[in-house]
């Protein structure tokens, strides 16, 4: 609750896309003075100068405690805290040519599973950062950018090793719309935000292939059941699944056709194949590497994950998406 | 899987709304004979003479093995099995001054709790329609009626107290866009489908203010935890609410603007009285019946059910809807 005596909060976000930029705001927002790190000087000199980055938060300026640089070294240098919005799949290849990572807590926004290593996000910032696992901790929760944005109230859920560190965490997003929860189970929540953008990719198929609400339900039911089984089996909580984190989470994704991975599969399911898919998309649609590097995982594990084993069928195996979908629904299941 | 090797099934329905209707066509399209019963003479001769019922399935035809009735006694007469699809507060009226149900199978397709009495539907049929408990069974899951009378592909859950009369169930409902699953727990199904429209009066009430994605997720995730909390103290498997049934059918109704119970909640939200809302929708509403009887029920299991009770307190406490609101959302929760 308390804040320092002296200096304001000082902390580093690592990546200015839509999701950095929209949660540095939300530090700042909370009294946290914030260095927003873009790889690319134009983005960060936009920052700096303009106080705004047009690309990916256009219609929202930032406040003048938010610090544009380019320099990594720099945007480390004497901060109180890190955090990552890095895209899953560059992540390594950003951290590890720097110096390791200042050693405060760092907490992971970065939704997804690496791709050849199947390594969780924070598996990838201690092994590529030179973090010790015990101060990496990770937001997740139905968090829609572009709602907190717009400074929409929301819940959100952070989890950290320690109780005592999920507080800290939580201490740093307390803005006026943001609620953050406070969990221990860093697993069950770092599972659940990447795999919901798997689940994502299917049902915007369904809805491209012109299936209803009913069926986009079912296979929301039947994807937060394989994400629980997933998690459970790397040693997540079950009970985090049915939470903010996973359910949470996975229902606002679903629900909105903003969502980047909702629109890659949407093009799926009207037919386009996954170059032509992600090429109208246009950002990357993380989803997809995560569906490979999540069917391999679960295939390594043994547990039965169906519903990513067919977006994968279609995304890399060029199977037609209307004979994966019958198949997955017609499939026989037991409700419980 | 069989059928009778002489004549069709033959099938009662009773209640010619939208869901009976619509419901009649299913049992129709899988090859039973159906009774279909309403109220109103006029609507029954529309049925039995023109194969359509326009105030409650508009756009659709009905086959012409569903036949008509406003004769309760001739509906029932000489058939296999009762399905019920009745307004859950009318239903007891109707069934009681009647002779007690024939002794075959009976499901019950009406979603509720019954006001005063706290009664489970399931509960009603058996008190007021003289049928012993073992023979009955209930429907529920993602199933907007609308879709369904599109015949869009979906999928149900029926549940009997014994796995034998939940495969009888199915075997009705075996058309070729229903595919239906059995369960044994019909308290937890039959909860779930109950409270599950309150919930939506709520996610309604969150839209009509201006709430976007991420607080409506919240709604029912949270909303979830609430159902399941009260299936379980009543009897219900916790499974069942992480189902078809449970998940299932809230996502998928909080998902339709078509549903009356989110429509309103819109109202409301919008800042209408329950009456004025309830003149706005137009058909029964049957959250708000169902809202009154959970909360009383929950209050006497000592249950908590936040969201059940500030949808009672706007309702019928002339509470304002967005200090409510502001409670409900800003209220200190545990994530798990």
């Amino acid at each position: 609750m308390t804040t320092p005596p002296t200096a304001p909060r000082r902390l580093a976000v690592l990546g200015a896309g839509s999701w950095g930029t929209t949660f540095a705001r939300v530090l700042a927002d909370g009294g946290s003075e914030v260095v927003l790190w873009a790889r690319r000087e134009e983005v960060a000199r936009e920052i700096r100068e303009q106080h705004s980055n047009r690309a990916y938060l256009p219609d929202h300026s930032l406040p003048e405690t938010i610090h544009g640089t380019s320099d990594l070294g720099a945007a480390l240098e004497g901060v109180d805290g890190v955090v990552i919005a890095i895209p899953a799949q560059s992540l390594r290849a950003t951290l590890a040519p720097h110096a390791a990572l200042p050693e405060v807590p760092v907490l992971s926004l970065t939704k997804g599973i690496e791709r050849g290593t199947d390594a969780r996000i924070s598996e990838v910032i201690a092994a590529a950062g030179g973090a010790a696992p015990a101060r990496i901790g990770v937001l997740s929760g139905p968090n829609l950018s572009a709602e907190i944005a717009e400074r929409r109230p929301c819940a959100s859920v952070v989890a950290a090793p320690s109780q005592q560190l999920a507080e800290t965490f939580a201490a740093w997003c307390r803005a006026p719309y943001l609620r953050a929860y406070t969990s221990t189970d860093v697993v069950g929540v770092e599972v659940a935000g990447a795999v919901k953008n798997v689940i994502a990719i299917a049902v915007g198929a369904a809805v491209g292939l012109g299936h209803g609400h009913n069926t986009t339900a079912s296979l929301i039911t039947r994807g937060l059941a394989e994400i629980t089984r997933l998690g459970v089996a790397l040693g997540g909580q079950g009970e985090t699944f049915a939470g903010l984190a996973g359910l949470g989470d996975l229902v606002a994704t679903c629900a909105s056709p903003l969502s980047r991975n909702h629109r890659l599969g949407l093009a799926l399911g009207r037919g386009l194949d996954v170059e032509a898919a992600a090429a109208e998309v246009g950002q990357t649609a993380e989803g997809v590497a995560t569906a490979r590097a999540v069917a391999d995982l679960a295939a390594r594990l043994g547990v039965d994950m169906p519903i990513t084993r067919a977006v994968v069928a279609v995304v890399d195996h060029g199977e037609g998406i209307d004979e994966v979908t019958t198949a997955l629904l017609s499939r026989s299941v037991r409700p419980e």
